[in-house]
This record gives structure tokens, C-alpha cells and sequence, in this order.
């Protein structure tokens, strides 16, 4: 299935011109043509059916025949403030996070960070959070947010009803023991591939953050990223089945 | 924390020469001397405690201080059927699911597949399980068997206790619904990129294959297989808390 994005679409019935990236995609390398239907999203919550009016060079005439919410959001909010990695890590995160489902991620800057952040890597990353949320077929566009130092970041924690972070010295609490199926958003903060210091978990903790371990076994901060993003949603039941979601009460 | 990975290593008390990759890397790249103690795994659930006897060009004589067992191993068998992913897929799975803990990795053909296997990307791959095992600390080098056809793997279902599939069209059941805490051996199958075919999936039932979900989202398959395995883990307890190691039965 094919699935696109389009922030400008609006109500149904609306009849309306789509340039750039999507519309040489569907018209270049797709091969769309008039009459021909799509789906899409907003990118804020909304799935659309589309059907092709007509096409001229770049631009595409699209006519909106059905607006609905989106059918695969999970019932909580769940955000990950994730440390600047290096290289591709980061990407390889906000990717599958946001296939997973994520509505926001925040990157922040620790002592032991030795990734940078500047416009052009921001830019990528949010492209990537698009297609990880078209493959993942979702209709909430995550919001990266600009990089933070961890106090900036402490400092935000109250926005969320629970914070969890992962912490390699943590010996006695997962995920499962901590997680509390009754909030509505929930911040999951992973740290920088050397982890963080004594001194910055005591200042998690001092601002409400709940540590947790992830096992026995050292995991590579963007796996331990993906999978504890995947725990959390598996224990709040947006990863399907009935157990969880009946614990979850969705 | 540094971890080698010296297949010979044997019994406490006594003295081996090691060269190769790793002797090269303790010798040229974090320049060790004799009298340093390193930590290593024979790959096969053991853990040393070396001192470095003596160094002569790309030749460590090391002795053995102390042999344990593997002390960051799951409590379960879990064995990873993976299709032949194209690119760079396939080893980011493996890496990251041997970071895991999983102990055996079969790939296999379907109709869909359209990765290819040769022998210098087993090779490749295998190399990939090291560097996941000792980013880990774990000390079970998992086994990446051949490559087989889907119902080559079908017929080794047998070998383990349960068998579970994850299937896009599933929506009742999720692997919470259905794993059962109280075997000691897990397969879990994770299919191409296309998924499988309605036929695939009769005959993988057929063998004993039990049907999940992970949700209502679309998972590109290296991040299902990723995700799949860690929700299988945190089941089990194996990543780390009391709650589920309680459910587990350890």
C-alpha cells in the first residue's frame, strides 16, 4: 500500500494542488494517473482518501473523497528524548521510533555525547521521522524538537505524567515494574553511547525520572532505544493482541 | 569495559598463545601489556579472567586466571528464523537481536525474498554475531545456520517447544496472548519484506506455527524482527526487572 503525505489536505470534497517531493513522486516515478485514487495524511492525526483530478508537469489536482481519523495511533502519548548519537544512529532511532509510533522526540546534549546536531543533520532527521511514519502506514507526523542540554531537558519532565530512563546500574526494576498503564503520555529518556554519569542520573532522578535496567546485557544505545520503545507500547497494548490491551485498558 | 572473543580459551591455570584479529586489536589498537588482566568469552557460555603473560609481534601468550559461566544469558532458548533481508538489513537483525541474547539464527528463502545469501555474506554475518555478543557481554556466540527454503524450516519446527509467526493480516493475537512462559525453547519467524503469502502462512500453521500480531502498524521487517525479539525477552524476564522474571518462573 502506497501512502503519502500531504499536510495541506483538508475536508472532504475539497479540491486542491500538491507540488514538490510527493507529487513527483506520485507523477514521476509511480506513474499516477488522473482517476487514479490514493491515501494520504496530514501528518497531524487524519487519514485521507484521495482521487487524482488531473496532472500537469509537476503539479498534481487531487480531490479529497474521504477524511477520517487515523485507525493506528496508540492510545498514549509516548515520547523519547534521545541522546545526539553519532552518525546514522540517530536516524536509525527516529526511523523505527516513529514506525513504533512515537508522537515527539527530543534530542538532548549530555556530558558524555560526542554526536553534534546542526540544521542540516535537524532537517534529515525530520525527513526520516516522515518516512518512518509512511511505512509504518501512521498519521501522526512526530515533532522533533531542537536540541537540548539535559538540565533544559529536566526541566520539561513535567509535561509528562511519568518519566522513565534507562540506566545501566539500575539492577532491580524493568520496565514492566515501573510503567504505569493509567497515564496518558509517558517520557522514555535513552542516553549517549557511554551512558550518563552518576551525577546526571541523580539529576534525572531529582526531577522525577524513574530508572529502569534493560537486562543483564550491554545493548548499543540505539537498540536499546528501539527496544525499550517497543517494551513500552507492548505493555500499553499498541503492539496488538488482547492481553495487554485489556491490561492497558486503551 | 573491553571483551574478547578467544574461542581456545580453556581451563584456569592454563596458558595459551592467541594471535588473529583479536590478538592483533589487544595488541596494535589498545596497545596492552603483559601484566594487563582482559575479559573474554570462549563463545560457548564461558567467561575468562586473562592476564597477559607475554607479547611477541602479533603473538599474545596470555593464562587463564579464572573460567565462569556466562553470567548475562536468558534463561530461554530463543531461536530467530529470518528472511533473507536485502542489504544491510540482514546484519543490522543480527547484530542487534545476538545483542539480544538469541542463540541461533536460521535464515531462510520464501517466496518473496528477494535478499541473496552467498558464502561471503554468512561470513560477513557471523562476524556481525561476534561484535553483537561482545557489545553485549554475553557468552554464547549464536549459531547462523545455511540458508534453507520455507519448508525446509518448517520441517525443523520440531526442534522447539514453540513456534511463533508474526503475521500482518493476524488481529487478534499478540505474542503476550501466546507465548508460553514455561518452555525452555522459542522460535520466532520473521518474514521478508513483501511478508508472506496467504499459503506461506497455512503451511507455517500447518507446521505448528502459531500467528501474531505486532500491532496495527506497518513495521519495516528488520525493525519487527528487532522489536518481536526484545518483546519476547522482556516476557521473559530477560531484560532485566522483577515483575516479568516472576511471570517467567526463571
Amino acid at each position: 500500500m502506497e501512502y503519502f503525505y500531504i499536510p495541506e489536505l483538508g475536508a472532504a470534497g475539497r479540491q486542491l494542488s500538491v507540488v514538490g517531493q510527493e507529487a513527483r513522486h506520485i507523477i514521476k516515478v509511480l506513474r499516477h494517473n488522473p482517476g487514479d485514487e490514493l491515501w494520504a495524511t496530514d501528518g497531524r492525526g487524519n487519514e485521507f482518501r484521495l482521487v487524482i483530478k488531473s496532472i500537469k508537469s509537476d503539479r498534481l489536482m487531487v480531490r479529497v473523497l474521504e477524511k477520517r481519523p487515523g485507525q493506528r495511533e496508540p492510545g498514549r502519548k509516548v515520547s523519547l528524548a534521545l541522546a545526539v548519537l553519532k552518525g546514522d544512529k540517530l536516524r536509525t532511532v527516529v526511523e523505527a521510533v516513529t514506525e513504533l509510533g512515537v508522537s515527539e522526540i527530543l534530542p538532548f546534549v549530555s556530558e558524555r555525547v560526542i554526536g553534534r546536531m546542526d540544521e542540516a543533520r535537524l532537517h534529515r532527521i525530520r525527513a526520516v521521522a516522515v518516512s518512518g511514519m509512511k511505512t509504518a502506514l501512521g498519521t501522526v507526523l512526530p515533532v522533533i524538537r531542537p536540541v537540548v542540554s539535559l538540565s533544559r531537558l529536566i526541566s520539561s519532565f513535567s509535561d509528562y505524567q511519568q518519566v522513565i530512563v534507562a540506566y545501566e546500574e539500575e539492577q532491580e526494576r524493568g520496565i514492566a515494574d515501573v510503567l504505569n498503564l493509567g497515564i496518558r503520555s509517558l517520557l522514555l529518556v535513552i542516553g549517549p553511547e557511554g551512558g550518563f554519569t552518576t551525577d546526571e542520573v541523580a539529576q534525572l532522578q531529582d526531577g522525577g525520572a524513574v530508572a529502569v535496567t534493560l537486562g543483564p546485557r550491554r545493548l548499543r544505545a540505539e537498540i536499546a532505544a528501539i527496544v525499550a520503545t517497543g517494551v513500552c507500547f507492548s505493555l500499553t497494548g499498541d503492539l496488538g493482541g488482547k492481553l495487554n490491551s485489556a491490561k492497558g485498558g486503551g
